[in-house]
Protein backbone atom coordinates (compact mmCIF):
# COMPACT_ATOMS: atom_id res chain seq x y z
CA UNK A 1 0.00 0.00 0.00
CA UNK A 2 1.35 3.63 -0.89
CA UNK A 3 1.97 5.50 2.35
CA UNK A 4 2.17 9.13 2.40
CA UNK A 5 4.29 10.31 5.71
CA UNK A 6 4.84 13.97 6.88
CA UNK A 7 7.16 14.42 9.46
CA UNK A 8 8.52 17.77 11.50
CA UNK A 9 12.62 16.73 11.61
CA UNK A 10 15.43 18.53 13.28
CA UNK A 11 17.53 20.91 10.41
CA UNK A 12 21.15 19.17 10.70
CA UNK A 13 23.31 17.28 9.18
CA UNK A 14 22.52 13.52 9.20
CA UNK A 15 19.20 13.50 10.20
CA UNK A 16 17.88 12.98 6.49
CA UNK A 17 20.39 10.23 6.07
CA UNK A 18 19.09 8.19 9.53
CA UNK A 19 15.49 8.57 8.17
CA UNK A 20 16.65 7.64 4.91
CA UNK A 21 18.32 4.42 6.20
CA UNK A 22 15.52 3.49 8.28
CA UNK A 23 13.52 3.04 5.69
CA UNK A 24 15.84 1.28 3.48
CA UNK A 25 17.32 -1.36 6.04
CA UNK A 26 13.37 -2.36 5.88
CA UNK A 27 13.98 -2.84 1.94
CA UNK A 28 11.12 0.07 1.49
CA UNK A 29 11.75 2.06 -1.85
CA UNK A 30 11.46 6.08 -1.20
CA UNK A 31 9.26 6.70 -4.32
CA UNK A 32 9.09 10.75 -3.59
CA UNK A 33 10.56 12.80 -1.05
CA UNK A 34 10.78 16.16 -0.46
CA UNK A 35 12.51 18.31 2.47
CA UNK A 36 11.97 21.86 3.06
CA UNK A 37 12.19 24.45 4.88
CA UNK A 38 9.86 25.70 7.81
CA UNK A 39 8.75 28.50 9.46
CA UNK A 40 11.12 27.14 12.35
CA UNK A 41 14.85 27.68 10.60
CA UNK A 42 15.58 24.41 13.68
CA UNK A 43 13.05 22.01 11.67
CA UNK A 44 12.47 20.98 8.46
CA UNK A 45 9.42 19.16 7.30
CA UNK A 46 9.74 16.05 5.20
CA UNK A 47 7.03 14.34 3.07
CA UNK A 48 7.81 10.82 2.01
CA UNK A 49 5.49 8.33 -0.26
CA UNK A 50 6.98 4.88 0.72
CA UNK A 51 5.30 1.54 -0.64
CA UNK A 52 4.83 -0.67 2.22
CA UNK A 53 2.23 -3.10 3.90
CA UNK A 54 0.49 -1.44 6.95
CA UNK A 55 2.39 -3.72 9.39
CA UNK A 56 5.81 -2.89 8.21
CA UNK A 57 4.56 0.48 8.20
CA UNK A 58 3.31 0.93 11.61
CA UNK A 59 6.77 -0.56 12.51
CA UNK A 60 8.88 2.33 10.32
CA UNK A 61 6.29 5.10 11.52
CA UNK A 62 7.28 3.77 15.29
CA UNK A 63 10.65 3.68 15.31
CA UNK A 64 11.08 7.12 13.44
CA UNK A 65 8.99 8.74 16.50
CA UNK A 66 11.85 7.06 18.77
CA UNK A 67 14.67 9.25 16.87
CA UNK A 68 15.20 12.49 18.82
CA UNK A 69 15.70 14.13 15.64
CA UNK A 70 11.70 13.76 15.01
CA UNK A 71 9.42 15.76 16.61
CA UNK A 72 5.88 14.59 14.83
CA UNK A 73 5.21 12.01 12.40
CA UNK A 74 1.65 11.91 10.55
CA UNK A 75 0.46 9.20 8.27
CA UNK A 76 -1.46 11.36 6.30
CA UNK A 77 -3.13 9.00 3.91
CA UNK A 78 -6.36 8.28 5.80
CA UNK A 79 -6.94 12.05 6.15
CA UNK A 80 -7.90 12.58 2.13
CA UNK A 81 -4.47 14.70 1.76
CA UNK A 82 -3.78 17.92 -0.76
CA UNK A 83 -0.99 16.42 -2.40
CA UNK A 84 0.73 18.12 -4.79
CA UNK A 85 3.73 18.15 -7.23
CA UNK A 86 5.79 20.80 -9.06
CA UNK A 87 7.31 19.40 -12.18
CA UNK A 88 9.44 21.08 -14.37
CA UNK A 89 9.07 19.28 -17.89
CA UNK A 90 11.60 20.59 -20.74
CA UNK A 91 10.89 19.23 -24.37
CA UNK A 92 11.92 19.77 -27.61
CA UNK A 93 9.96 21.87 -29.58
CA UNK A 94 11.18 25.21 -31.96
CA UNK A 95 9.71 28.63 -30.94
CA UNK A 96 7.10 27.80 -34.08
CA UNK A 97 5.57 25.05 -31.67
CA UNK A 98 4.77 27.81 -29.12
CA UNK A 99 1.12 28.68 -29.79
CA UNK A 100 -0.15 25.03 -29.64
CA UNK A 101 1.79 24.45 -26.61
CA UNK A 102 0.82 27.36 -25.27
CA UNK A 103 -2.86 26.21 -25.37
CA UNK A 104 -1.90 22.50 -24.05
CA UNK A 105 -0.22 24.44 -21.33
CA UNK A 106 -3.43 26.70 -20.43
CA UNK A 107 -5.34 24.01 -19.96
CA UNK A 108 -3.71 22.31 -17.56
CA UNK A 109 -2.62 25.93 -15.78
CA UNK A 110 0.59 25.15 -16.68
CA UNK A 111 3.17 28.27 -17.61
CA UNK A 112 6.24 28.14 -20.17
CA UNK A 113 9.25 29.41 -18.10
CA UNK A 114 12.14 28.80 -20.46
CA UNK A 115 12.46 29.38 -24.50
CA UNK A 116 15.03 28.21 -26.21
CA UNK A 117 16.01 27.83 -29.75
CA UNK A 118 15.49 24.46 -30.24
CA UNK A 119 13.69 23.83 -26.47
CA UNK A 120 11.18 25.16 -24.20
CA UNK A 121 10.82 24.38 -20.17
CA UNK A 122 7.08 24.05 -18.64
CA UNK A 123 6.42 24.29 -15.29
CA UNK A 124 2.90 22.64 -13.90
CA UNK A 125 1.79 22.10 -10.44
CA UNK A 126 -1.05 19.16 -9.56
CA UNK A 127 -1.92 16.00 -8.44
CA UNK A 128 -0.15 13.03 -9.80
CA UNK A 129 -2.50 11.77 -12.21
CA UNK A 130 -3.01 15.47 -13.98
CA UNK A 131 0.50 15.67 -14.12
CA UNK A 132 1.01 12.49 -16.07
CA UNK A 133 -2.00 13.29 -18.52
CA UNK A 134 0.24 16.34 -19.16
CA UNK A 135 3.35 14.41 -19.45
CA UNK A 136 1.43 12.05 -22.17
CA UNK A 137 0.55 15.29 -24.45
CA UNK A 138 4.46 16.30 -24.05
CA UNK A 139 5.59 13.14 -25.18
CA UNK A 140 5.11 13.44 -28.73
CA UNK A 141 6.81 16.53 -28.79
CA UNK A 142 9.72 14.75 -27.38
CA UNK A 143 10.31 15.05 -23.61
CA UNK A 144 14.35 15.66 -22.92
CA UNK A 145 14.17 16.08 -18.87
CA UNK A 146 11.78 15.98 -16.35
CA UNK A 147 12.22 17.03 -12.62
CA UNK A 148 9.51 16.67 -10.49
CA UNK A 149 9.51 17.77 -6.36
CA UNK A 150 8.35 14.91 -5.27
CA UNK A 151 5.02 14.96 -3.12
CA UNK A 152 3.85 18.04 -1.14
CA UNK A 153 1.11 17.30 1.52
CA UNK A 154 -1.07 18.53 3.84
CA UNK A 155 -3.89 17.49 5.45
CA UNK A 156 -7.69 19.26 4.70
CA UNK A 157 -8.93 22.16 7.08
CA UNK A 158 -11.85 20.52 9.53
CA UNK A 159 -15.34 22.33 7.93
CA UNK B 1 28.48 28.54 -0.77
CA UNK B 2 25.34 27.40 -1.50
CA UNK B 3 24.84 24.83 -4.06
CA UNK B 4 22.25 23.58 -6.28
CA UNK B 5 23.23 19.91 -7.40
CA UNK B 6 20.97 18.11 -9.92
CA UNK B 7 21.57 14.06 -9.73
CA UNK B 8 19.71 11.18 -11.88
CA UNK B 9 19.78 8.51 -9.53
CA UNK B 10 18.38 4.40 -10.00
CA UNK B 11 15.23 3.93 -8.50
CA UNK B 12 15.68 1.24 -5.73
CA UNK B 13 15.56 0.82 -2.18
CA UNK B 14 19.03 2.10 -0.27
CA UNK B 15 19.90 4.46 -3.04
CA UNK B 16 18.58 7.69 -1.35
CA UNK B 17 20.26 6.48 2.09
CA UNK B 18 23.88 5.83 0.21
CA UNK B 19 23.72 9.82 -1.31
CA UNK B 20 22.20 11.37 1.87
CA UNK B 21 24.87 9.53 4.03
CA UNK B 22 28.00 10.74 1.35
CA UNK B 23 27.01 13.86 2.08
CA UNK B 24 26.11 14.42 5.89
CA UNK B 25 29.45 12.05 6.86
CA UNK B 26 31.18 14.72 5.34
CA UNK B 27 29.25 17.22 7.96
CA UNK B 28 27.17 18.96 5.59
CA UNK B 29 23.35 19.83 5.95
CA UNK B 30 20.96 19.41 2.97
CA UNK B 31 18.89 22.64 3.19
CA UNK B 32 16.50 20.87 0.70
CA UNK B 33 15.87 17.63 -1.08
CA UNK B 34 13.34 16.43 -3.82
CA UNK B 35 13.18 13.37 -5.11
CA UNK B 36 11.13 12.08 -7.86
CA UNK B 37 10.32 9.72 -10.68
CA UNK B 38 11.50 10.88 -13.88
CA UNK B 39 10.04 9.75 -17.24
CA UNK B 40 11.88 6.33 -17.45
CA UNK B 41 10.64 4.21 -13.98
CA UNK B 42 13.95 2.83 -13.41
CA UNK B 43 15.81 6.29 -12.44
CA UNK B 44 14.84 9.18 -10.16
CA UNK B 45 15.81 13.01 -10.67
CA UNK B 46 16.93 14.17 -7.03
CA UNK B 47 17.12 18.32 -6.37
CA UNK B 48 19.79 18.76 -3.60
CA UNK B 49 20.58 22.73 -2.17
CA UNK B 50 23.84 21.99 -0.16
CA UNK B 51 26.00 24.81 1.88
CA UNK B 52 29.64 23.63 1.29
CA UNK B 53 32.92 25.41 0.36
CA UNK B 54 33.85 24.52 -3.18
CA UNK B 55 36.70 22.14 -2.86
CA UNK B 56 34.82 20.01 -0.64
CA UNK B 57 31.54 20.24 -2.88
CA UNK B 58 33.70 19.06 -5.49
CA UNK B 59 35.05 16.03 -3.40
CA UNK B 60 31.25 15.19 -2.82
CA UNK B 61 30.04 15.05 -6.58
CA UNK B 62 33.19 12.94 -7.20
CA UNK B 63 32.04 10.65 -4.53
CA UNK B 64 28.62 10.62 -6.17
CA UNK B 65 29.47 9.92 -9.32
CA UNK B 66 31.83 7.12 -8.43
CA UNK B 67 28.38 5.45 -7.00
CA UNK B 68 26.82 2.81 -9.42
CA UNK B 69 23.77 4.13 -8.83
CA UNK B 70 24.42 7.49 -9.83
CA UNK B 71 23.73 8.09 -14.03
CA UNK B 72 24.68 11.64 -13.72
CA UNK B 73 25.68 14.38 -11.32
CA UNK B 74 25.28 18.13 -12.25
CA UNK B 75 26.03 21.53 -10.42
CA UNK B 76 23.99 23.46 -11.41
CA UNK B 77 24.67 26.32 -9.32
CA UNK B 78 26.53 28.27 -12.41
CA UNK B 79 24.10 27.92 -14.72
CA UNK B 80 21.56 30.54 -13.72
CA UNK B 81 18.97 27.53 -13.64
CA UNK B 82 15.42 27.74 -13.20
CA UNK B 83 15.15 27.07 -9.23
CA UNK B 84 11.70 27.01 -8.20
CA UNK B 85 9.53 25.69 -5.09
CA UNK B 86 6.31 24.60 -4.13
CA UNK B 87 4.76 25.49 -1.05
CA UNK B 88 1.97 25.10 1.17
CA UNK B 89 0.94 27.31 3.75
CA UNK B 90 -2.05 26.27 6.27
CA UNK B 91 -2.95 29.80 7.89
CA UNK B 92 -5.20 30.90 10.57
CA UNK B 93 -8.27 32.79 9.01
CA UNK B 94 -11.99 32.52 9.22
CA UNK B 95 -13.80 32.83 5.95
CA UNK B 96 -14.76 36.43 6.39
CA UNK B 97 -10.93 36.93 5.78
CA UNK B 98 -11.26 35.24 2.11
CA UNK B 99 -11.57 38.19 -0.10
CA UNK B 100 -8.46 40.04 1.74
CA UNK B 101 -6.55 37.05 1.54
CA UNK B 102 -7.37 36.03 -1.99
CA UNK B 103 -6.47 39.93 -3.29
CA UNK B 104 -2.92 38.87 -1.93
CA UNK B 105 -2.78 35.10 -3.03
CA UNK B 106 -3.39 36.32 -7.01
CA UNK B 107 -0.55 38.90 -6.76
CA UNK B 108 1.87 36.35 -5.99
CA UNK B 109 0.30 33.67 -8.64
CA UNK B 110 -0.84 31.87 -5.28
CA UNK B 111 -4.40 30.29 -5.01
CA UNK B 112 -6.25 29.78 -2.06
CA UNK B 113 -6.35 25.16 -2.21
CA UNK B 114 -8.62 24.90 0.87
CA UNK B 115 -11.16 26.35 2.96
CA UNK B 116 -12.00 24.87 6.50
CA UNK B 117 -14.12 26.67 9.55
CA UNK B 118 -10.92 28.14 11.07
CA UNK B 119 -7.89 27.55 8.32
CA UNK B 120 -7.09 27.95 4.83
CA UNK B 121 -4.11 26.41 2.43
CA UNK B 122 -2.57 28.57 0.32
CA UNK B 123 -0.44 27.41 -2.59
CA UNK B 124 2.30 28.64 -3.76
CA UNK B 125 5.46 28.11 -6.63
CA UNK B 126 7.88 30.45 -7.08
CA UNK B 127 11.68 31.82 -6.52
CA UNK B 128 12.72 31.83 -2.60
CA UNK B 129 12.79 35.23 -2.40
CA UNK B 130 9.13 35.55 -3.87
CA UNK B 131 7.65 32.63 -1.78
CA UNK B 132 10.06 34.65 1.43
CA UNK B 133 7.83 37.67 0.87
CA UNK B 134 4.45 36.11 0.30
CA UNK B 135 5.51 33.84 3.49
CA UNK B 136 6.15 37.42 5.50
CA UNK B 137 2.60 38.51 4.67
CA UNK B 138 0.59 35.56 5.51
CA UNK B 139 2.99 35.81 8.72
CA UNK B 140 0.13 38.33 10.02
CA UNK B 141 -2.24 35.76 9.80
CA UNK B 142 -0.87 32.91 12.09
CA UNK B 143 0.79 30.51 9.96
CA UNK B 144 -0.38 26.99 11.19
CA UNK B 145 1.78 24.77 8.85
CA UNK B 146 4.82 25.40 5.97
CA UNK B 147 5.44 22.34 3.46
CA UNK B 148 7.82 23.16 1.46
CA UNK B 149 8.58 21.00 -1.46
CA UNK B 150 12.56 21.91 -2.02
CA UNK B 151 14.16 23.36 -4.57
CA UNK B 152 12.98 22.22 -8.14
CA UNK B 153 16.02 22.93 -10.47
CA UNK B 154 17.44 22.26 -14.22
CA UNK B 155 19.93 25.02 -16.39
CA UNK B 156 17.79 27.15 -18.78
CA UNK B 157 17.92 26.46 -22.79
CA UNK B 158 20.66 27.75 -25.03
CA UNK B 159 18.96 30.47 -27.39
Amino acid sequence: MRHVLSARVENKPGVLQRITGLISRRGFNIESLSVGPTQDPAWSCLVAVVEADNISYEQITKQLNKLVSVLTVTDLTKKDPIEHELVLFKINAEPDKLAEITQITSVFNASIVDVGKKRLTIEAVGDAATLERLQGLLDAYGIVEVVRSGRVATARNPV
